[in-house]
């Protein structure tokens, strides 16, 4: 496979280190609000690594100390200004393509680790909620402040209630609350919470537990932990058996029952 | 639109204050139980307020220091005594009205705070799930003791278990457990948990915060976190944007972004 | 009814008493490993005890201090030698058996309580997770090792998401995650975490909880919480009614609500 190469992004700014790609978010003047650009520019580069097993994990973050403020006000403004067609409107398209990215984002094949500092309002909010795995940094500051505004938080609702559950969704979006590290972990919202001090050392633990997975394998339960959501109990087993059958039967699992037998580590993890 | 006017109920109180509609459930003698007259009663109301976006809030609460008891003993010997009809089943009616107010109250638009305090059981404890707030009293008694009289806790199984969710749903129902406001917050069962003194002052935190939140914004919100529930993803993101656009363009949606752009609250938080 | 009679296993061992049965998962030189065996002797006792109302609950536990380990390798190994038919896979075949029976066991009308010792890794993750009653015994390791290994954890990926959600879930399965008994309350996988010494205090207060609640309605019950997965809201609402006045018109409604007015103990509790 040819090494992963990814076009220059005006929004944001990728880094790949030992197979994990570094992401983050880079319109620090907005606090890093999710432009359509910046939707655009996501659903590119996810595109291109989608493919790559190679990548183990995406790392997203934001520049400069926050993770996304939200939508942003320029879109809005400009969608306000543009007429709407026959069969298109603004205001639509613009949310809906926001909605189109987080999909993605959900159903990547790599581990998507967020990095939660700051800022991590609306659409933050949104894509905070697709992560496999999500570090709270001390003084972040969490909240859906749509309905404060007159609007609701309407694309990132399904995937709200499905990572925090239908009671605390409820009371977090009709109430605009806002909150910290602290209730995000009790709220299932996050896994971790680590002062900014020793952030490095738990996403470097992250990662060496990412480093130990198969990438197939993760690419594997990943999709069907999401199938759990849409396919019917019966059918769905029989897919997933149809998965371990034919994931024994890869290289991985050939060289997974190799390293167990022989006591070392497996081709992946060194 | 004209002053809400609320017809004379003979089990429920009603205060408007301040665009919040405060409710008793007033059978104190029976512990609040939630007699066939009362689930009519309360669909009643429901209708009543459904359309209304001047009523912000409805503070749902029990006189005399319990919430609810449950279901009421009187009704159950009543529907005993009447004859089965061809095609009617007393008791099968007397349960199902129980979860047609309850799916209702589910659906309001307007913000649900239950204020949960001393005997909360049994369609009690059905009514206290389908609260987008609810604030556990010190001193309250949570159960679900209908197994323990060799019958079913029926409609108010599914809203256990959205509430809650299955892990915990199963071992409540099955062990007809007990519980107070510790263990209560701890299920997500409840947000806050506050002392007898301590209500007061909560309560007025949580409308404070309602008032912050436009009406309609509110009302779009709380039926795009329904229908995730039932909804097929695509099209609920699809629904979900037009709902955005509409919002956008509406009264609100310009006195929102006005006011943010003003530095002022907007009207509907004045 | 006749006294419930069970054939010998090879890999379990079955103690009735006092209307409980006691379950051992058997094979302790592999720390009780789930052999294809075990799943089939599993689900001839399921079929045994299903239509058995007096066996009021199921205690399952392993062996010599694990609960279960996994997967068998001498399966593996085995099916690994086995051409694969025209139209049948060995190792399909494998890993559906075992969905098979921990689907069954999901559904059991009896009360499933799993004592959780020692080793409760892949496989025996997932029967943990099917169980109504779950207690975590000091120095229990939890872990799902498949991706490590290079296989997916195929079978129990939908049950690990009912149990304790997809946030959870997405992280524990991509990361190869092991565990205590204080993260498994945390998660709500388990229901109670007990010190070895106070086990015994912990299942029987348990089984006397499970001993107040009438077995048919107890059956009844779980049958509707299963239903919450995938009945229509209001279909499933007329079908607990139906299921309500059943009971209510049965010999346990009738002698829970006389034993209700007569302030004794039901029959079933006594």
């Amino acid at each position: 496979m040819q090494p992963l190469e990814l076009p220059t992004f005006d929004t944001l700014r990728c880094e790949l280190e030992a197979g994990n790609l570094h992401l983050w978010l880079q319109r620090p003047s907005a606090r890093n609000a999710m432009s359509l650009k910046m939707v655009e520019e996501l659903l590119a580069l996810f595109e291109r690594i989608e493919p790559r097993r190679d990548v183990r994990a995406l790392v997203i973050r934001g520049s400069d100390g926050n993770f996304c403020a939200g939508g942003d006000i320029k879109d809005m403004a400009s969608a306000r200004a543009t007429p709407a067609g026959a069969d298109t409107d603004p205001f639509f398209e613009l949310n809906r393509a926001f909605g189109r990215m987080i999909t993605r984002a959900n159903r990547l094949p790599q581990v998507v680790v967020a990095v939660l500092e700051g800022a991590v309002l609306g659409g933050g909010f949104g894509l905070a909620c697709v992560s496999d795995v999500a570090i709270a940094v001390e003084g972040v500051q969490f909240g859906l402040p749509e309905t404060g505004l007159g609007i609701p938080p309407a694309q990132i609702a399904p995937f709200v209630v499905k990572r925090i559950g239908l009671t605390e969704a409820r009371r977090l979006m009709l109430l605009g609350s806002r909150f910290g590290a602290e209730e995000a972990l009790h709220l299932g919202l996050v896994h971790y919470h680590s002062s900014a001090d020793a952030l490095d050392e738990q996403l470097a633990a992250v990662l060496a537990q990412v480093k130990r997975c198969a990438p197939e394998a993760n690419a594997t339960t990943k999709s069907l932990l999401l199938a759990t959501e849409t396919m019917e109990h019966e059918a769905l087993l029989d897919y997933a058996a149809q998965q371990f059958a034919a994931a024994v039967r890869s290289d991985e699992g050939g060289e997974g029952t190799l390293a167990f037998i022989q006591k070392r580590p497996p081709s992946w993890a060194q």
